[in-house]
């Protein structure tokens, strides 16, 4: 016997009044709502954040905004890749009842000008490379959360900082909600998914393995009694720097989530790498207990 | 026959949580919240605020909260006058159901580092004289609204800037509640209500009445037909500096809300002032439609 079909299709809205409408008659039924706020074209990492907030709650709304607010000048908004016929599908397969696709005039319209900023932790990782970049996450995110009100909001750990630093945000604002942070999805030879994995022509995308491979290496030598973050980080340089097509953006260990620097690893730390493969910066990273 | 007292009287909570479990109690009563927050010292203009709300909303909850955050070096965060009893039973006689009075370390907490910034708005009239005032109130104002969770905010004429600022921070940030903006309520020589009245010297509350009158010989001369508002702050000015006691912080004319520079008045202008009088920094305004 099969199942009866009892989805009503995924919803699509771009207006901010509109979700407010939908989102407050939602909450008037008494649903939990879980929350997926994405740049689109997604991947498998993205559907796993779909998938767990269908799993966990009632109604689950995502979103898909490239927000330019934490792009910096000369980086790849403009070029960041679009699909979002393949998206709604791709979402209302993952269990999405509600796609929230807003333009910028709609999220920023003329003489906009609030802005919220999480410090200590934007210093540093993503954060320097990218300066800005972490303002306009929390920024948009604020919009979102408010615009959606969601019991729980759900972001990978591949933007690890980022989801620090939105815990950290939602805890010192007094946020009504959880955020949930799921595991990194990879590719089978171990790449992290990525939008941005699109940029790769065939022989960078070989190249790109250096971020997992680097990652791998690393637990390795602290499985193996490796306790000095420097002798630690000048080891992944070293072996990501054989690789021609790659440039080093940089290579971090820090405590986890403190994010402090640490002379020698004690308890949980994050390695975090940022590296280029021709044009394109990709980010990887794994938490240990030590 | 008189009516049955039917009131539990004012509940007095310090702590976030206890806060929310309240307010999500209240909530799921169906019943709507309306939110008076203060620096406490309560005066009647604080008490127009509350009435305002009782009249408006089903449940009304007050903050005590002498905030850090929005006071400069060498301000009187310190020598703020404080008198909770005293506030507690005003506010209950005004129609307060809830009083909220965290303290400093529940409000931020060690580590804390999260802040809201409203752009343009912030960097004239108080902004240019306290620099990170607003930053401080628009922070400490969108946790509170976070911890309440209000249908509608009130807030005092008084601070007209506070107010144009909070209206765009919630704008911006597409929060879930209305801002009503209560009159300035004013002794009856016409000083208008603050808790820093209470710092004035006998003498330097007579000279205080240069801000009120200095506003009124303002809305005489534009009814008179006066437009340029460069001649209309010389006007002012050369009012409040015959008091000896009175020393000018700013005497602007700014569009409203826009608070925009204007060279000729026309259409809706606030005309914004900030004298100390002594040591007692005093702020009142005018807005016109010309």
């Amino acid at each position: 016997m099969s199942a009866a079909k009892t989805a009503e299709g995924i919803k699509v809205i771009e207006m901010i009044a509109e979700m407010k409408e939908i989102v407050s008659k939602v909450k008037r039924q008494g649903k939990t709502i879980g929350f997926v706020p994405t740049m689109g074209y997604l991947h498998e990492g993205h559907l796993t954040l779909m998938r767990k907030a269908a799993e966990k709650t009632d109604f689950v709304v995502a979103s898909i905004f490239v927000n330019p607010l934490q792009f910096g000048v000369g980086e790849d908004f403009e070029d960041y890749p679009r699909d979002l016929e393949r998206d709604i599908r791709l979402a209302e397969s993952a269990g999405v009842s509600l796609m929230f696709t807003p333009g910028v005039n709609e999220m920023y319209p003329g003489g906009y000008g609030t802005t919220v900023d999480v410090g200590n932790l934007t210093d540093k990782l993503c954060g320097r490379s990218r300066p800005g970049h972490f303002r306009g996450v929390t920024t948009v995110v604020t919009k979102l959360f408010n615009i959606v009100e969601p019991d729980i909001a759900f972001f990978g750990q591949k933007d690890a900082q980022q989801a620090v630093v939105l815990k950290k945000m939602a805890a010192d604002l007094n946020m009504n909600l959880e955020i949930e942070v799921v595991p990194i999805v990879r590719e089978t030879d171990g790449l992290a998914m990525s939008s941005r994995n699109k940029y790769l022509a065939p022989e960078e995308r070989k190249a790109a393995l250096v971020l997992s491979k680097g990652l791998e290496l690393a637990r390795n030598l602290v499985g193996a009694g490796a306790r000095n973050t420097a002798d630690l980080k000048r080891e992944i340089t070293n072996f990501i720097i054989r690789e021609p097509r790659a440039r080093i953006d940089y290579v971090e260990i820090l405590s986890f989530p403190g994010l402090k620097e640490t002379e020698n690893m004690d308890g949980r730390v994050i390695i975090a790498l940022a590296v280029f493969i021709g044009d394109t910066r990709l980010i990887d990273n794994m938490v240990l207990e030590v």
